[in-house]
């Protein structure tokens, strides 16, 4: 089974996301990287492809596409990993020419590119992924099969947070090109904490419960001074069925790093999971003694077994959860060879439905927000 | 300096925190408890008396205030401990009396009972304590003081959570008394969760920050089949001065003993604290590691080392943290004796304000759930 | 059934333990301490008798054993609270008069001491206590009780540990009381550190596995300059039946400030406890996820829920594991008094046994360490 | 800069370690793995490198290296990774061909082995490094680095554990490989835990003191009925310049899954790190509160950055530890291309020098266990 042909669109410069794409697409041996438009100039991306070892370097994306479409041994998928308001174009120029997609999140900066994009999806038969990379976390996976199964009994509560701390300066006036863009609704779309980690938040409370976010009510702020997009948001959840739950995120919360924390309680029982101890499951049958389950130890199930590497106590992180995104990416492309459907060979991976149930969160919220935190439905 | 005469109205029979308050005022030896009227009859008043070595015993607390007013050595104190729809007219016997009263939380059942206790105080000089015992643990006192003294900078934002899981199961139709009045309208008042121990998160979150909650927008819910109180409630806050907050509490939520928690973040830093571990604060400035300060250990500052007995890694514990609010009430006493101000007997001793302060909390929960969380100013 | 009635030994002067003792017989309101020799001076002895409500006040514990028994109301038990040079003369002076004992640990300062001890207890049928209080805890007595019912089948291996860090600088010469007499060998003995809580941790692993040391191996170092005694030491054991362990205590261990911690691993599972977080007990069943077993919880066993006061998430501490050993010593009295058997009436309560085997310890330790780590038999 | 081409010995058949070596030396894409002699029959080597994507596969590591030897475009480096008996002459193979050999621990099964390998080691100029994988985590670089600039003071005391319990039961017995090797000297060596966990904790220990072991005293155990090596062995250790430790090795220890732990501490201060939680470093300056340190956090020296790959928050692994062993290798070999001696081009790399330490552990803690723990020099 030869390795799949990708190529990379951004990511060429300390671009901290690029580089993590890369080393996902590596963990397990099923990509090899051999074309790209690392970046906004022709040469920077030329000196970045050559430090990469990638053989091919394009000026843009566009002709990236149409270049590689036209060889036998072109890329059979690409990997985009811009600022959010190049997503929709790069993606489409792709699609359009049959070439897979795997694009980072969110999925794009305006609901009129989003819409774009699902409409080129929809008239096209290639697969597109979107890098919600905490699904790929072993004990992520755990936590869904098990709720599935009715370990919790009917869910009637998730709580999840993803505090960070790193804009609780006015870092974006320093300098620091992460910061710039991650704050400027142009190149970020309407939403900010919500929109860069926000999503992550809402999307993992739905793949694990299964569940899907009937309405929200949110309250945003930017504390940080002449900040334009919200850097802190409290959301209270309905989810449908009648689950409910509570969303925060922040970037301005100091001693989170990367925060990201889920939990679920239902008529039977609690699961409590956080990234950054990200091989540990916390386990509670009402009236029995908490269980840690750990990755690959003894109450691992079948569904993280199938994404973990290496024993128990041997700590798996957040480039195998991400290269689990991206190993999943490789069967589905063969299993579209095999013939499978599109959304069969799509098995797990998040894809355009949880880019546009994104694009709602950040709208909701921020609509609920501007409506004196009114109840919005999704 | 001998120690106090006090009395017990309540907490005659396996009445958990009875027991809890008896202890609290015994550890640090301040009360000698000389009379009470421990339950709902007579006799079994005076064999919960007789088995407790309490020398006095009254049928109920109109006569048990009447005659101990009337000695010489009558009580000084009376702790009442029944449930909160008892609280009001117990306490008022007593206030009018002259005796002063430390009171079990929530303040009342009713908003009307609040206003009339409340007039009852304001027309007497007795003190009357509020057992927001949670106020009393040292790495409480020490985050507040260091909160009061800018280590965090101006306050941003404030997480605090109760959950716990004792009612995941409908326990009240199992014969639990605990469950029964807990879970009933007529002995708890409007408030559920939000009442049992949302007041103590509200209480501890402005305690610790110094800031009180304008305005709160909430979404209460019964999971428990039938339950007529909220037993689990998700709340937005605003505090004055444009800090903003998330509050959640629980009763159903499994895995969850009594964890209540508290984050708060500021400009220039965050602290963390959870009740089941209480002798540690994590403390972070914000650029720097995050610190680990212990009780009596080297980060802890006076505020908190006022109250702690034992050296650093002995653990204390939920008692202690309770008898901090005793022995303060003790000193409040002997203060009051010795000229005084009642304000300044009070010193950081809950009162009448936050018991008043828990009851528009309660209130405005209930309001804003019923009317689609709209947000209500307190 | 009325509280016993206590005097105290020793405990005057800012003296830590001796408050803890006070605070521990007062939580379940067991005793009256009612008689003291406080200091050794007879006016300061009479001060802090005042200060503390102590209605009689002796020179010395010789007057105060003889007044006492000659007394209709005088004293059923002594605490002994000294330094360990005193303890065996105090202790002998009341057993003598038929007055029960309860002592602080280590047992004596010398072999010779701990001998006329046991011999004035083999002739005397007063019960004698020896304060090894971390067998107090909750879940440490649910450890036992679950390894003593084969929870781990048999016991291969105890890793015991007792770090703290309170000499990692030289205070013996700045003043510090506390520790000016334990590293001075005329007032402690021949054991620094293994004899202020190496006798605790293996007194622990022993109450826990029903094992006892046959044999030890020791490396005793004293990194302080100029130190007399043993302020690090590093133990390895053999059990009687073949279970082997290590114990490593330490004064001068930076960032530990109490952390006495017990593993204990056998043919089917295991158990982790730690003192500073002494509610909770990890339990490991061979092949099952880890079970975090809290106090009072949903796993707590009768062995544990028999000295638990508070219900789960409520934590109790040190005093509270301290209280029980006192309240387990006025059920013991109230036994005798019965008519029960000095033995009966122990119970589970650590005494002279203990006492002599934390004897044997700390000179095996010695003997071995100056005998370049040779195996010494206990 | 070219990938560097490598080959592996051993790693064919659901090996573990062997597809541990080959993710890490991809993850930062430094080499290209293009021979293999992965089995010990030709054909199921075939098969394997087939399924690895190797181009070129021999029948065993003697043609392998005289081949490639040969070639233009022949392997630089050979990751050898078969059971321990096999090391020392497959290393030799290659050494004596000139190419350079990256090995897994522990160094060989005897003594003679390993001598006959530093003799080659010795006669050539190919590098040879020992995956002492642990020692490439951040949080061990910043420990040491720390220590190295007397962060601590003085060096008095190490601990080190390394627990585990996969052969708590007698799985050797059922079929299970990796236990049947790992628990028959013939191919393991004299020494069970001590030589398959045992060195990489003397290891750890002596590569962040910056010590080495003078002397140690060990008494090890075989507690699985009828295992011919330790399972459990307990060490005390004395370093030179008067420091002391303690090692203890466990495969039968319920619950423990790969806990290498270390704790040193010092005249000023102390560190703790624990191998399952890779992330965090505690470190306390003595009189301090604790700090806890992150990988890529605020507190990260430049020592942990340089071996960092993603922010703070986002967890890192064992697999990206173990990558940084051959990322330096690489950095390595590229060093010694452009001149620079073996010494200088190692830089903080294990080699042959902590491969004979570690058979001089292992020999040394069976020497002393067979000799009633007498204390042996190492």
């Amino acid at each position: 089974m030869a390795r799949i042909r990708m190529g990379m669109v951004g990511g060429g410069n300390d671009a901290f996301i690029g580089g993590v794409h890369r080393i996902a697409s590596r963990i397990d041996d099923r990509f090899e990287l051999v074309a790209g438009a690392l970046s906004s100039s022709a040469e920077k991306s030329m000196l970045s492809a050559k430090a990469l070892h990638i053989p091919r370097s394009y000026a843009n994306f566009t002709e990236m596409a149409a270049a590689e479409a036209d060889r036998d041994d072109g890329i059979q998928v690409v990997s985009i990993v811009t600022p959010n308001h190049v997503h929709a174009d790069a993606a489409i120029a792709f699609i359009n020419k049959g070439i897979h997609v795997v694009c980072d999140k969110p999925l794009t900066s305006t609901l009129e590119d989003a819409n774009r994009l699902q409409d080129a999806i929809n008239n096209a038969s290639t697969l597109f992924v979107l890098t919600h990379n905490y699904t790929g976390y072993p004990m992520i996976r755990q936590a869904r099969s098990m709720i599935e199964a009715g370990a919790l009994g009917s869910v009637r509560i998730a709580q999840v947070e993803y505090p960070q701390d790193w804009l609780t300066t006015s870092i974006e006036n320093e300098g620091l090109k992460q910061a710039e863009w991650r704050t400027d609704p142009s190149r970020s779309g309407a939403g900010g904490s919500v929109g860069d980690i926000g999503t992550h938040a809402h999307n993992l409370a739905c793949f694990v419960t299964g569940l899907s976010v009937e309405s929200l009510a949110a309250d945003l702020q930017s504390f940080g001074p002449g900040r334009q997009l919200d850097d802190n948001a409290h959301v209270m959840l309905r989810f449908a069925g009648g689950a409910r739950g509570m969303l925060w995120c922040s970037q301005v919360a100091p001693g989170n790093e990367n925060g990201l924390k889920l939990r679920v309680y239902g008529e039977k029982g609690g699961i409590e999971w956080a990234q950054e101890d990200p091989n540990y499951l916390w386990f509670t049958e009402h009236g029995k003694p908490k269980q840690l389950v750990t990755r690959s130890g003894p109450g691992a199930n079948d569904a993280a077994n199938a994404v973990s590497r290496i024993p128990p106590g041997h700590p798996e992180g957040y480039l195998e959860g991400f290269a689990n995104i991206y190993t999943e990416l490789a069967d589905a492309i063969i299993a579209m060879q095999d013939g499978k459907s599109r959304q069969q060979a799509m098995g797990l991976l998040p894809g355009i439905t949880e880019g546009m149930d994104g694009m709602a969160f950040i709208n909701a919220c921020v609509e609920s927000s501007s409506n004196n935190s009114a109840w919005v439905t999704l």
